[in-house]
């Protein structure tokens, strides 16, 4: 129930994106059967939102070995090495991309050199996908079961089936618990520059039937004010073994706002998300983007000319302003590194 | 010097409104002799920002009374006001709107019912409009002086010659303190959804050669972990007995930022924005706009079918998380109710 979309599929032997930059006005999907586009299609968010971010670059690699295989059977896997260095380039902040390559790389490892690599490599990309699908229906459970009394919540960005393989990470949470009738409104921020709020997080809620309340970002603490908002719900593009969260820009300042309020903090994501090597927040890359986000709306030029702009496209939450992470492997709340070490380590 | 901008004028027997809908792609002016137009350009923000929508009305009522006379010269002043009405119905929060028109209430009343009122309304208005830019460069002087060390410093919405009668409040302190060197950096929210920041701010501080770095409103708290801002400074729609704010939506959710960071939080408003009849922020009306300013972008609508929107046009900030409101009467440091009235009654 509520759940209808798939933003990556692999069809007929190509990948299949739906184009995120032309939502919600048109449903344009792209084939894809060219690794460098497919690392274009991520670099341009064509596909964005850290999980789907890795199955796309899993789908990619399927299909760059395929290409390389039969360019040279013999010399496949090193020159596939290349494809994985732009795959990996695409894009720096979402750890899912080096993780679902890493899983891709294991997968790799096991193939008899001799052997054409399509099927078994596919094989692996899809598990990637499934099992993102199924930790999203868990964490959908998870995260329900923490909303205790009926009560209105925000999220930011877009953490649905447009960004993963499907469901969503905080929208999954918002699905399920929608679904249990623990939730009486969903207000989504906007997210200024990209928009993801207002075009895919509200297109994906209005057609999955869930009512949707938009708002300005820097509206959300006055929101708060207000005393109908008992969560705020989001996603991660990367989180630090000491539980520190990176995510869409403006989550670190929703997490100040909800502190200040009383207003409790969750963050749904993968342990696909979680990098242990990365000891905490500041460690985290940070991709900074075009200025013309920021100084334009649509390729509408909004800023007076002259002006610059600063357009970095995340931040970081200290774990101390977080009152739950939630896996497929678990609740932590108030994370610390001891607590995000031994989820890991529960092997389900 | 940084000050070449008049949105508001009165030039040959006209009022004529820099049209602030159209920057920054267009400079127009809008001549205006009909008060329904004048409270529908304040209402559709032909005209925006307190101050300048107090000395629009100021001109209004003169417009008003030209008309009234001309049409019943003994019957004037009661006919008056009912144009007096419409004025004071096209906006809701900003209290300098209610004080101006008390002012000319004030200079109506010692006008012989006999006489053509032109001249010696022209007189009052165009004292409203001088005093607003007398106040203006005072409170760029009081406020530069607290800014102690070069700095970055962060602010909200438009507060410049566009919103005032000429220099501005918040924007007026900036002129100041950047002509003597004591910003590095100034960081200018969009603010979204009119974007006055990117639209008008910038334009105005291009104009003048004062460099400007744009930023989406969320992004407001990351800057500030960054650590060379020290200073926040916007201006206010009406200020309380006790010093709590109403401001631009994002105001509250950046004041909230401040403290958590250390960053100080400076309010720049004339008395005409003190509002000693509320007590406290609850009090003031906040105007709730059309949910087409958050669902469109200028007119290109960015949201998806089928989404709602919450669109609040202030919010309350309370004092204390202010540092300082600055007012052409002096500072009143971490402002309180008994602060507050002794600023009042300061006669200069």
């Amino acid at each position: 129930m509520y759940d209808s979309i798939r933003a990556v599929q692999w069809d007929g032997g190509m990948l299949c994106l739906l184009d995120q930059r032309e939502l919600p006005q048109q449903e344009v999907y792209r084939n894809l059967s060219d690794v460098n586009n497919v690392a274009q299609a991520i670099r341009d968010m064509v596909v964005r939102g850290a999980p789907a971010i890795g199955i796309t670059a899993a789908y990619g690699v399927v299909i760059a070995a395929r290409h390389r295989y039969a360019q040279d059977a013999a010399g496949w896997k090193r020159a596939l090495e290349a494809d994985m260095a732009v795959l990996s380039n695409a894009r720096l902040t979402a750890v899912n991309l080096f993780w679902a390559l890493q899983r891709m790389r294991e997968a790799i490892a096991v193939i008899d050199t001799a052997n054409e690599p399509t099927a078994a490599l596919l094989a692996a990309a899809r598990r990637i996908h499934e099992d993102d699908v199924s930790a999203n229906r868990r964490m959908g459970e998870l995260g329900a079961q923490l909303v205790d009394s009926p009560c209105a919540v925000i999220t930011h960005c877009n953490t649905g089936s447009l960004a993963t393989g499907g469901y969503g990470t905080a929208l999954g949470v918002i699905r399920s618990a929608y679904s249990k009738n623990k939730i009486t409104q969903v207000y989504a921020d906007e997210t200024r520059p990209w928009l993801q709020g207002a075009r895919l997080t509200a297109w994906e809620l209005v057609k999955d039937g869930i009512p949707v309340t938009l708002l300005a970002d820097s509206a959300a603490a006055h929101l708060m004010k207000q005393g109908q908002v008992k969560w705020v719900i989001v996603g991660s593009d990367r989180i630090a073994a000491n539980g520190d969260v990176a995510n869409k820009i403006g989550t670190y300042n929703l997490a100040i706002a909800a502190k200040y309020h009383g207003v409790k903090f969750m963050v749904v994501a993968p342990t696909s998300t979680v990098d242990m090597s990365v000891d905490s927040g500041s460690d985290i890359p940070i991709e900074t983007r075009s200025t013309e986000e920021v100084l334009a709306v649509q390729h509408q030029r909004i800023a007076a000319p002259g002006a610059d702009a600063w357009n970095p496209a995340f931040d970081i939450t200290p774990a101390d302003l977080i009152d739950a992470i939630v896996t497929e492997k678990g609740v932590v709340a108030a994370p610390t590194a001891d607590k995000i070490a031994a989820m890991m380590e529960n092997d389900l």
